[in-house]
């Protein structure tokens, strides 16, 4: 066994947390810290809780940083500022403000001399991917993303801004009938009530109006009257004990035809218990490939789309060329 | 608009035909000549065709050479051949010979300076690319494989050779009990019956009994013996009208888990109409995927492991972050 990768966490929310359970799976590599802007002793992490200040003082015990740290102004600032100490790897997920993001991190990194991988995950991220390897390969055809099962959080804070709703959690639904349609290529035209079912759980106030919540709920301007919304009124032990995972997932199909219109059906799908977990589980395999990457002396941001699957193995070139080919 | 990538095509059966056709949905291509072992002027194609043993007089007006033959005989005698003249992208299958054809490809391919990229597709290609992110995503959990719905060549051709039967094709189909076990991450233990169904669609000679062929078939050692099989009895028109295409497809799933115990799901599937033009299509695309790889000054064998996706698409890298990330 070669030394591990020793990796430190930049931020220990849901995404730091399981950052340090999927390193437990990756034998190659090492947690060495978790860096935070709280006070480290109210941190209980599996290894030393660091002063995000102190950073610079790990540079020779740390190769990759997993930025762990929201997009809206976490990332912004942490993403260059680390990058110019070590390796880094981020999910940072403001679709809009990628090329601006990655501009800042290429800048700071081609100077520094590390890998900064930027927008790592699902989405930006293996959904990415997908639309980029099916577009590639099927030029002429329809994409169709749906999502879910999976709790919106912007929902879920629009049913508790409601008169008289004390909790609720929403849930995006795919429509089985349309998904049943893409997948077996007819190119359906699919309205936005086509494509999903909103499902709401709700905890009403005692003596709350129940017809006039779930009528507020199912009228609201853009998050609830364009959709099918089910809405559920449940109590408050219900709620906890069976709405508070965060699951969520999603397919991405491409409908495309070759030859004389033979239809061609592309299909990527992820079903996830917890979506940080999983976030957390793409963002170490992503590290992995940084720390390769800076191997074979590169330099500079990089996304997805840059990094050939092999690099995200712990097996060499040769095994899997033999085994998984 | 740049100069377009001048593609070759070695070999004109399905899979060149389709290669033909696939280019024609990529702006930035352009076919060039169709090399053959046969009598040049018996083929009917879009573009000159040519003697192969005249490929060596095209190095000047062709980029990459798309190898259409065999895993058999043709690619392991042509690959090392013309990538010693060309870029070159094949379709090398044989799973066990990979390692080795690998290494002979690479070999011409680093001395004579040019990109061989082999085992493209979709098994080998998009399915062992999927195994191996899912396997670097979620360490984790076990992988299923369902074939289908598509024709398997060696049961059909095992079906003709039973007495009585005139002519016959074999569909593989997944079981769809077994793909919702494992779409809602039930880890089944699944036997060999459970996954697939055998259908056969047979037209048996005047006067043959039909009860013996069915039982055949059933009771068939290797080929059936195994699974549940479906046998129907039909004309031969009806054989010519609905079964002369070469559908094909399949699923890849890993069921995995991260935290402490949390299931997660990942899942890649293609239903496609006709398996060589999606094959060809592929090729296509990993052809673009050389021509680049080429360009920046690199040499040797590759697969497609080693290939980020970025290259396999004809936006720029920055056009691809802004669009598609």
């Amino acid at each position: 066994m070669e030394t591990p990768i020793r990796i430190g966490i930049v931020g220990y929310g849901n995404l730091g947390k399981g950052v340090e359970y999927a390193i437990r799976q990756n034998k190659d590599m090492e947690l060495v810290a978790v860096f935070t802007r709280r006070d480290p002793s109210t941190i209980q992490a599996s290894v030393p809780a660091v002063d995000i200040r102190d950073a610079h003082t790990y540079t020779d015990r740390i190769d990759v940083m997993i930025l762990c740290g929201g997009s809206a102004t976490d990332l912004p600032e942490q993403g260059p500022q680390l990058v110019e100490l070590f390796h880094t790897v981020d999910s940072f997920d403001t679709h809009a403000r990628i090329p601006e993001y990655f501009d800042s991190v290429n800048h700071v990194a081609e100077a520094s001399g590390h890998i900064g991988v930027i927008s790592t995950g699902w989405d930006p991220g293996l959904f990415s991917l997908n639309r980029l390897l099916f577009q590639s390969i099927l030029p002429e055809g329809n994409e169709y993303t749906f999502w879910g099962r999976g709790v919106s959080q912007g929902h879920s804070d629009a049913i508790r801004r409601i008169e008289g709703v004390k909790h609720g959690v929403q849930y995006t639904i795919p429509s089985e009938e349309a998904v049943a349609q893409v997948r077996r290529g007819d190119n359906p035209t699919l309205t936005t009530r086509d494509k999903h079912l909103r499902e709401c759980f709700v905890v009403a106030e005692e003596g709350a109006d129940q017809a006039r919540i779930e009528e507020e709920i199912k009228t609201m301007p853009n998050y609830f009257a364009d959709y099918n919304t089910i809405v559920h009124f449940i109590s408050e032990e219900e709620l906890r004990e069976k709405h508070s995972e965060m699951p969520h997932g999603g397919l991405v199909f491409r409908s495309g035809v070759t030859g004389e219109g033979t239809k061609q059906i592309m299909e990527f799908g992820l079903n996830l218990g917890s979506n940080p977990e999983f976030t957390s589980s793409v963002l170490v395999a992503y590290a992995r490939a940084a720390f390769r990457l800076a191997q074979k002396g590169e330099k500079g941001a990089r996304t997805v789309f840059d990094i050939p699957f092999g690099l995200l193995s712990p097996k060499s070139a040769a095994e899997l060329r033999k085994k998984l080919l």
